[in-house]
């Protein structure tokens, strides 16, 4: 590693700034400034200078006075939600989401669109399209919009935020989706793994207030995981923390194109669980084609009928569940977390098995169930988590405070 | 998670301190004061006041000047090696390391002793004996050993310092090992895990100088896993970060207690390679007993007729290997990691074959191996990697400069 560098006093100014304003917007209610003296330890002097700091930025606003016996009254200070925007683009093989965050973390405008044609050119003109039109239509000055969240299937090669050569992705080979897309827009772009963006957003939309340490289980084409330790996502050495696909779970599951067997790949995924439901004589007509949306067609089926109390499809979702259970304990044993979180498009349809299935299976082969238990629970963000974490990805970015940014730069 | 706390003055002082000391620690040759500024970013001012509070506490001395043309001499600083020392002890089932160490990570005293009796007081008694022995063979003030660290087998519970069940020290069950041996020597303690503690030791030692982020992989009775990124080891929530022992590395592997197949556990650790190579009919006799002991002369066996070129020693080594890839192609792609340490007491006797096998199967599957080769390399520390890095374990507590050090606490 490089030296560690020293710091000084316009770095620590900074960086009490950032967690002046994060305290106020993790505050519901705002913060008066001798609640921010308690909650960050700062001195009241260094407080008063902030505040006004932050107060000429626009980026927060004086919200009322509160009476407390003697004395001046307490101003209340809080977030101004409209001070500052992100857009998230979630790219997924399927569907294109694209959604503008307000500093707040809600979602001001949103919008789905099925790119007609997977020419990474084309996909780019109609993502930069269609957050030309959610910028114009919120009525919002573009100077106000921070830049734009890209979650991508990965690998990455992040240095570039390039696109390598996502498995779902036909036709994506190197795209430097970063550059082009900037080039598009005018603003901006940081690219991000979908799964650790869906982290991002689940640990600034809610789930990070009430604890910030917890493993992001992804459930998408294909199946990802992130780490979120004390409100930071780990993004690993190159940005590709959480590669899961090639663990096995299953001794006796079906053979690999990787030369194994049962892995999470040809278990796990929605195309793999659809799979298995047909060779166990589920559906009584067979698939013609088997391209994405023909697998989430099918796959949505599934679980309705497993909803429905079928007892085939309920067998294939809790042979799922499962096989997803000792990935998920293979990832808690090695990384040592504190809580589980499930999220991404597919979760919803399986939430009720997984949530009955999981937890039980998980604390079996937990290695340190003589210790405590690990709470595993569903998204707070829901179906748009990976877009929402891309804008989420860009606020953090900016907002959020690092001891790291403390280090003096070479 | 908690509110993140802003910093202040005397925790910058701090912190600056820090990273002065390590600089000059991490230096072979010493620095002068300007070599401090550049090297820290630090003002002159700054690094002037701390290098002569260094210098009163007996931590750093000057060592000689250099003329570099006009102006004033330079001076060289060096960290004075006996300025501080500590205690590293090794709990291993079969054996009980216990060195010595300066300030520089040199290791002065060393002693290996076979605990006649697995009884915990027992245990702890020869400890603190031997630990005494050395202090006094040495010829230390007392006052200048800043501690003991303790490797043990996980799961710990880190907060309490408990060893709690380790799975091959029959008669350990929740023994509170920081407060036993702390009463007993009278010297603060440190319970860590022993695969963090042989990254923490490769990470002070010499690997964490040349690239602060790596995975080691210990080769011990079991198998372990720790990571260090950016010179700092990851311990997860509850300090238990790396327990690998049930990840299935070979589906046609033999069947292990967990109820699945192929684990690590009964794959890749001494005591299944040696039941591997008595299966295929490698020794000649029948094995009588199955401690500890009896399997390590067995595996050493092994190792030197593989060494020797026999064919059925080296088929049985090089599956081992390949398990064993497959285990650490799991965490690269998991952790997303630069580079691969391979170490712990068995690390000797399989390097060659390993270093053979390893590289390339990691490679062919790792998740970004079209982005970058991920190095595979042996121990810089040797085989007492436990024990040193137990040691190191005190001086990484006392020494190393944290960013999270800044925050002002509650």
């Amino acid at each position: 590693m490089g030296m560690r560098r020293g710091t000084n006093l316009p770095r620590m100014g900074d960086f009490n700034q950032s967690v002046i304003l994060e305290a106020i917007r993790r505050s519901v209610e705002g913060l008066s400034r001798i609640e921010l003296v308690e909650a960050t330890g700062l001195s009241a002097q260094t407080v008063t200078n902030i505040t006004r700091r932050l107060l000429d930025d626009e980026l927060i606003a004086e919200a009322g006075r509160t009476i407390n016996g003697p004395g001046k009254p307490r101003v209340t200070l809080r977030l101004v939600a409209g001070s500052r925007f992100s857009i998230g683009v979630h790219l997924d093989p399927a569907v294109i989401t694209v959604v503008l965050l307000d500093i707040a973390g809600t979602v001001v405008r949103r919008r789905v669109v099925r790119a007609a044609d997977r020419d990474p050119r084309a996909v780019v003109d109609t993502m930069a399209g269609t957050i030309d039109e959610l910028i114009s239509e919120a009525g919002i000055e573009r100077a106000r919009v921070a830049g734009i969240g890209v979650a991508a299937p990965g690998p990455l090669d992040a240095a570039g935020g390039t696109v390598i050569d996502p498995p779902k992705l036909q036709g994506w080979h190197r795209v430097p989706l970063r550059a082009v897309l900037a080039e598009a827009t005018g603003l901006p772009v940081a690219v991000e793994k979908d799964t650790t963006a869906a982290a991002v957003g689940e640990a600034w939309t809610g789930g990070g207030a009430a604890d910030g340490s917890f493993l992001f289980v992804y459930l998408g084409t294909g199946i990802g995981a992130s780490l979120v330790r004390e409100g930071d996502a780990i993004r690993g050495s190159s940005h590709n923390f959480g590669e899961v696909g090639h663990i096995i779970v299953d001794p006796d599951g079906p053979p690999c194109a990787c030369g194994s067997r049962g892995c999470v790949e040809v278990v796990c995924t929605p195309q793999a669980i659809v799979e298995q439901a047909e060779r166990m004589g589920v559906f009584d007509d067979d698939r013609q084609v088997s391209d994405v949306r023909a697998v989430e067609e099918r796959f949505t089926r599934l679980c309705e009928r497993a909803a429905a109390g079928e007892a085939s499809a309920v067998v294939v979702l809790e042979r799922a569940a499962a096989s997803l259970a000792v990935l998920i304990s293979v990832l808690a044993n090695v990384l040592d977390i504190d809580r589980v979180v499930l999220g991404g498009p597919f979760w919803d349809r399986v939430s009720d098995t997984y949530l009955r299935e999981i937890p039980g299976a998980l604390h079996r082969r937990s290695a340190t169930r003589a210790v405590r238990e690990i709470p595993v629970t569903g998204t707070v963000v829901g179906d748009d988590v990976g877009a929402v974490g891309a804008a989420c990805v860009v606020l953090d970015l900016a907002l959020t405070p690092r001891a790291s940014d403390l280090y003096l730069q070479d």
